[in-house]
Parts: C-alpha cells; structure tokens; sequence
C-alpha cells in the first residue's frame, strides 16, 4: 500500500523483479479490492503470488511512536511478521520510513552485537560503487554505532559488491586524524587496531562518496541523509544544465540528435532508479526500503535488492562476524587514550 | 603565500581582478623576493600594487592552535593586520582555512551580536543562486548561532545577490517540523516568529541547496562542509559521465563535435572556480577565503567577491541589523517551550 503509487508501482514492479530472479515468490499485503485487479493484469504474476488482506495501513503522515501504537491490523505490520515467523524471507516497503524502521526493529529485533540498524545504499562512483551508511536511520550515532556500521558495511560491501576487502572511511570534514567531532576521532582510533572484514583507511570528504576513494562511508544518519540528498540535487542540476545546452543553438541541437544514444545510456547510468532502496542493516531478517516515489522499475530493483541480501545469506554471516569481535571492551580500551578536543 | 601555486595564482588573478574591478589596489604580503618577479610581468598591476615583505609564512598543516602561536611576521598574520588598522579594506587568502579563521577572528573580532563567523557561499540553482553558510568554520552551532547565520545569510542575499526579501532555510533530514535535531527545532520556533531581513520558510534538505527553494540555506559547519564537498564530487561525477558518454561511438564523437560551442558553456556555468571564495561572515572586517588549490581565474574569482562585500558595505549593515534585536531575549523566550525529543 506504500509509495506515492501504491500497488501500482508495486505490483507491475513485482513483475519486472519476476522475471529477473526467475525463483522469486510473493506475498502482497494490503487492501484485497486493491491488488487483485491489478495483480490479474500479470497472470505468471499471479501464479507466484499469495494476497494477504489488511484493512488497514500506515500513513506517510504519521509519526513513529503513533504508527507503531496503531499497526496492528495494518499492511506494513502483516508484512514484516511474516518475516518474522518465517513465511517471507524478506520484506520490502515503499511507505513510511520511520515507521518501517520502529516496527522492524520492534518486530525483528537487531543482529547479536548490533546497537541499532543503518540505512544503506549504493553511491555511482567515478571508480566503482560505494557502499554509504547510515542514510538517515539515527541522527546521531555514537561510537559503538560507527564502528558496528563500518563492520555492516563492509560485510555488505562484500557480500553484494564483490569487494573482497573492501576499504572504509569515516566521513568528515578534512582527512587529517585532529579533524572532527571526538566520536569520529575516538571511532577512527579503534578501527585503525580492529582486524575486521574492511580495511579501515581513515577519514574522507564529501567527494569520496562518488570518487571511489574507498568502497564504504560510515557516517551519522543526519549527515548522510543530507548528503544522499544534496548528491541527488546536484545530478539534478547537471541534467537540467545538460538539457539547456542541447536547446541553447541550431548546431546544438543537431549535436543531441547524434549523440542521442550515448546520452541515453549516460542517462540510464545516472539513473535514480537504478540505485533504489535502501537497506536497514544490521536487522535480524531483510527490510529494504523503496524511495516512495518510485515508479516499478524502480521499485522492482528494491525487491531484486532483497533478494540478493537474502541469496547471500548476509544476515548469517554479519552475526558471524560480530561474534568474533569483542566489542565492548574494544570500545572501552580505546576510550581510555587521548580525549583532546582540538576541532578545527 | 598560501595555496598550492603561492604567488603563481595570487598575482595573475589580482591582474584579472583589476581588470574587472577598475578602482581596485593591491597590497601584496609575502616574501619580497618571490612576489617582484612575477608582479612585474605585469605592468598594470605593479602600478596600483605595493609589497610588504614578511619574512616567515604559516604551513597547510599547521593546527590553528600553532599557526597562531607562531603568527608573528607571517604574511598571512600582516595581511589580516592590514585591514584591522586601515590600511587594507580586506583580504584576500588562499591559506591554511583553520589557520585564517583563528587570526582573523583574534585580530578583527567578530561583529556586534555575532557569537562565531560562519563561512559562506554561493551555491548554483535550477532556480537562482543560494547562499549557504556555515561551510566548515564551526563544527557544532547551538541555537544562537545558527539564528545569527540566518540574518547574516538573508543580508548578504540581499545585498551581493540582490535578493529583496531573501526566503531562508534550516538544513534538516524533512522538512515536518518534528524532524532533527533539537537545536534545530528551537532556531526554527524562533526564526518564525524573527523579524529579520528574509522571511523563514522552514525547514529544508540536501536537495533544496541546488533547486532554488529557497534563497539562504543555513546550517552548522559539518554539515555545510560535507554537503559542499559532496556537491563538488557529484559535479565531478557528472563531469566524468558526460566525457565518457561523448566517447562511446562514432556518432557520439560526431555530436559532440556539433554541439562543442554549447557543451563549452555548460562547462563554465558549472566551473567551480567561478563560484570560488568563501567568506567568514560576521567577522568586524572582510576576509575571504580562496580554496588552495585554484588558479588565477578561480582567484580573481575570490578578490572580487571580496571587493563586492567592501562596496556594499556590507558589515556595516550586518551590525545596524544586529542591533535593532535583543537576540539573548528571544532565545531564552523560545527555549522555555516545548523541548520533546522526538526525532525521526
């Protein structure tokens, strides 16, 4: 029932996502009236798919704390129970954020090890992709939370990129090791002794999102949520100027026709769509969730996402991982060192 | 001195400046024997320039803290006394950022009312420019702080961009009014109930700083200096794709070719040099700061930024602006209220 859509961009995105992971099953839940005309449009659709009626759903409107006090009976809820007991092994969701984060951490509870889950997402890069959390789940993170977020991350960024050791920077305002806030200097000082699944390789910028300098960005969620969406303003712009150029001459004009074919294919690279859904890491069963505006290409990618984090069994192997780690002690050794508050 | 290209950019910008801005002179501070050689390839400039001879100059990685210890018979430390006794209207610098802000801030103070100057730029919009400030100058800003940049954002609009009632935001993850940081909900109660020289709309995102949403975005230095630098990356990105796209096929390169004219003014429009020099407004003086690593375009660039802020008399009416509100009054006014922590 969630997203700007609904089962509009849901269902055909469900058909879309069929056919690319050919093993794929669903379980849609929301309003029967609502999904059944649209989901008989699609008949090989239909036949890997069970409706489950919900009379209610969850408002893009509402807070948190009032969405999980009246979920019961909604659409969001069914859905993320039935991963919990085992009827689906993941979930994806195109409604309201805050309250697909409170309901699944209620409902499927953190990993062992895991203070709460990150909002994770892939960044284009000029080299690469990189791997950025948190987008937005904890405005503020102290430094158990980074330091469980750079492990989540490059576990992630192995399991679905392919990395095989992927490096991880904290992101700040300058790479020296004075720079930034004491949570980040403290974080940065652990990592640089862990041996974990990443190579920790200091503190990045801004344009190390979407330059390749490393394969994963940890940061607080106020700051990434700014940064996803100041990236996505900016190529934004870059269209709008590139679509100007083309009309600004008759020359011009006649040059956009040539190149129509590239610049489609440099359109599709950039393409928002490509890059939906955002995981909540760190969550013991697959939540993704779908930019509510998304049309089904869009959101046939958040499903396909899901999928894959299911295929990889990435969960299993996260809990793995923490359980090596000795984590409170790590953060305690560390936090015994040098407090200086030299900022600038 | 300061920059990657020292005295290389510095004095062939000055020579663009001067050309652009008639009325402009020149007192250039460093080490004599560097500045003559190049200043003389320009007969022009030589004539409306002096050189003042400072023997010692402050290193990039100097820490603000030591930078200033050691500040005396720097050239960068002359330049800023310049202008506290008179004999510069402002400067001009492409050092160390820490660095100009300490000594600046010790040598000029800041302005009537003003806490902490705050770094400002323009940003380019689908819609108009946008200030933006804080960039990097305070990591963390409480509630007066980020007020007092609201009303300096809003005049500098108005004054350099000519913004008559200049619409202003708060950098947040949403824009209900629930969302953030608790600083930021108290900036936004107050603000709304301001009387200043732009009119509050609210809270706003990443995205809002390249769309023309509004015309001042205000936040604190972290997340200024993460966006900013994020925003550079993302041009980089696009940068990259477009070269790429241009050169997949035969008929790409032919199109290219066509609509050269027109791609070359795109370039410019998004040409980071031209939107190059950050001020520490609220400083009782002009300083501007040229980012390190431009060259002489992007530092012309930065001096007629600053000469366009001593034309307008531009701190003189910050502190009439400052004056006519008892800020202390209204902060604890707004604090009594409502302080709930609901953050997401």
């Amino acid at each position: 029932m969630g997203g700007d859509h609904g089962v509009n961009s849901v269902i055909p995105g469900a058909h879309i996502a069929a056919k690319e992971r050919s093993d794929l099953r669903f379980s849609f839940f929301g309003h029967e009236e609502q999904i059944l005309p649209v989901l008989e449009k699609y008949p090989d659709l239909r036949d890997v798919s069970t409706i489950h009626h919900a009379p209610l759903k969850i408002d893009a409107a509402d807070k948190p704390s009032q969405a999980v006090r009246k979920s019961k009976d909604t659409s969001m809820r069914l859905a993320i129970e039935a991963v919990s007991n085992g009827n689906a092994q993941g979930v994806v969701s195109g409604g309201n954020t805050g309250a697909l984060m409170a309901l699944s951490k209620m409902i499927l509870k953190c990993l062992p090890g895991i203070d709460r889950p990150a909002i994770a997402s892939v960044f284009p890069a000029i080299h690469g992709k990189t791997t950025v959390l948190d987008l937005g789940a904890n405005l503020e993170c102290d430094v158990p939370m980074l330091i469980q977020f750079a492990m989540l991350g490059s576990i992630y960024s192995r399991l679905v990129l392919g990395h095989s050791r992927p490096t991880v920077g904290l992101l700040n305002v300058g790479s020296e090791e004075q720079k930034g806030h004491e949570e980040l200097r403290q974080a940065g000082a652990i990592l640089s002794q862990l041996n974990f699944s990443g190579a920790y390789k200091g503190f990045v910028e801004g344009d190390d999102l979407t330059n390749g300098e490393v394969d994963v960005v940890v940061t607080d969620g106020f700051t990434g949520n700014v940064a996803l969406k100041t990236a996505e303003g900016v190529g934004k712009l870059s269209k709008f100027y590139l679509k100007e150029t083309f009309k600004t001459s008759f020359m011009a004009k006649l040059g956009a026709l040539f190149a129509l074919g590239a610049l489609r294919k440099m359109q599709k690279a950039l393409d928002p769509r490509l890059y939906n859904g955002g995981m909540f890491l760190g969550l013991n069963g697959i939540c993704v969730k779908s930019h509510g505006g998304m049309d089904e290409i869009g959101f046939a990618n958040a499903i396909c996402y899901a999928y894959d984090l299911v295929k990889s069994d990435f969960n299993k192997k996260v809990t793995e991982q923490m359980a090596a780690l000795d984590m409170a002690s790590l953060v305690n050794g560390v936090k015994n060192t040098d407090n200086k508050n030299d900022a600038a």
